[in-house]
């Protein structure tokens, strides 16, 4: 297996890693001999579907970006142990002391070799994508006074911030509407999550707010391209010219989910004071997530932006279309 | 001149090139002779201001982004031979053959160089900025029934495309929001150029889409961290936090300009059909970011997105507060 994984693997992305449990993979598997380190690894990992539910056919699939995250990991294991899906989890990590100059294309690429990979040339394979991934970075200080030199160095930490969060929050949700088209199977599910913060101007987070607001909007204009959005005639018209060519769009569903803090042990160290209890549990959101993919009629239609709001008496969460 | 340019330059900008008229500069120049060529050049041009007007004081001076392009130089000759502005404009070149591997660190920085350069260290020199750089690309024919190279190389072609379209149409926008933080003077004026179709789905052109919708959350943001916006007491307070470190921000207007077809050449070339008279004539954009330099009264609030409608009896243009 591992062998098969390098042959198929152009050399380039030498520090691609596969590992897996369940499916009959091996372990963690680490590519990593080969001369060349490209700046992040992709790697892949499964969880086992309960193979003995009443399901006719295949077990249903689901691909989570960002599974090793508090809120992919959720995800990934609620939809595996509790659903009873094969879930194939990806994560992008960045290898120590490696600069991240990977691109979209890169990104993209990567996960359709790793998709392929695990579905075995198994074509609308996939039942649900859900895109987990994703990080906060506040705008830096900016330079005081400075001097000539102060000013270009604070040109690059503004720049890097924005492009940080545009990698970690937009290039994962842009490569997901690639992998709708190519993989997804009939009556699919593609869940972003956004922000519900940058449904309004988010001053001191700039970057976060711009990466976020492009999630939302690939949201609703993958969700046009579906034959489950409620646009007006000209933009549905477009949509349907678009999705000709991808017949399994016609029952997609892309819907965004836009919580404010979710309660991760990242976000409670950045804010100790906080009250938790006003925080999304990650448990919250898997489960919403597990109700649309099993009932088609629960989803909400296909291209909306739909708000967490935090019941303050422990009890879950509400969910609330904002647009 | 040329010594400065080349000494205030790190070497790996080896392709930056300066040229002016008007100001005292030297004519074109390209400093090409180190070894390693950048993929992108970044070009300065300057347009003299009418330095007899009856303004105490400094003339006023624009910075325009995109200035080579039709509406980038109708705004730019506008502004300097009808408002008497001097006028600096700046572009990204690509060079032939070389891949656009840039990044907004790159541009970013090499802004404030130009910038500096040009300005010769007078902090608060610039009266407005417009960033006029953008393109169109719509989304690429996926592979149908590919093989899996096909379908890799279908990804590929899908990623970059939007890679694309965020470079050309959001980076530039992103990179005037620490250009304005830096170099904007009292009563500064900020203009990005949006799009009305980002404001609905674009399917079909996802790419154009997510890039210009970033542009228009930048616009509401960087509007929000000035003294002139209307959003809520708590996201205005959050400004307010930004921008103690730039009183520049109290008096700056940031607008966005949303139009829907520009009449410019490659636009007729792209659609020969079309009736022109319905599209938007750079100089009526002109003339509107020149009312507003001119008259503050004049400005939208900042953070607001303007429609810009064209009046079918060639009247010229209308616009229309949409957010």
């Amino acid at each position: 297996m591992l062998t098969l994984a390098r042959k198929a693997l152009p050399s380039k992305y030498s520090s691609f890693r596969v590992f897996g449990r369940g499916l009959g993979l091996p372990p963690a598997e680490s590519i990593d001999q080969l001369p060349r380190p490209a700046s992040q690894s992709l790697s892949f990992s499964s969880y086992p579907g309960d193979e003995d539910d009443d399901d006719v056919g295949r077990p249903k699939t689901a691909l989570v970006l960002g599974s090793s995250g508090a809120l992919g990991s959720a995800v990934s294991h609620y939809l595996s142990q509790t659903v009873g899906m094969k879930v194939l989890g990806a994560d992008v990590r960045e290898l120590p002391g490696e600069l991240n100059d990977s691109t979209l294309g890169d990104l993209t690429t990567r996960l359709v070799q790793g998709v392929d990979f695990y579905l075995q040339d198994t074509k609308s394979g996939l039942d649900a994508i859900v895109c987990a991934s994703g990080g906060w970075q506040g705008d830096p200080a900016p330079p005081l006074e400075g001097s000539k030199d102060d000013i270009e160095k604070g040109a690059l930490a503004y720049a890097e911030t924005i492009q940080d969060m545009l990698r970690m929050n937009l290039d994962p949700v842009l490569a997901t509407g690639y992998l709708a088209q190519q993989y997804m199977g009939p009556n699919g599910l593609l869940v972003v999550i956004g922000a519900t913060a940058a449904i309004l101007p988010t001053p001191g987070m700039l970057g976060y707010g711009v990466s976020k607001a492009g999630a939302h909007h690939f949201v609703q204009t993958m969700g046009a391209m579906t034959g489950q959005g409620l646009e007006s005639k000209s933009i549905r018209r477009q949509g349907r010219k678009t999705r000709q060519y991808f017949p399994n769009l016609d029952t997609l569903h892309v819907v965004g989910i836009l919580p404010s803090t979710i309660d991760t042990p990242s976000n409670r160290k950045a804010d100790p004071e906080a009250n938790f209890d006003q925080w999304t549990k990650p448990l919250d959101i898997a489960k919403e997530i597990g109700s649309w993919v099993q009932k088609t009629p629960l989803r909400p239609h296909s291209g909306s932006l739909v708000k967490v709001y935090t019941n303050r008496d422990r009890s879950g969460a509400g969910f609330e279309l904002v647009r």
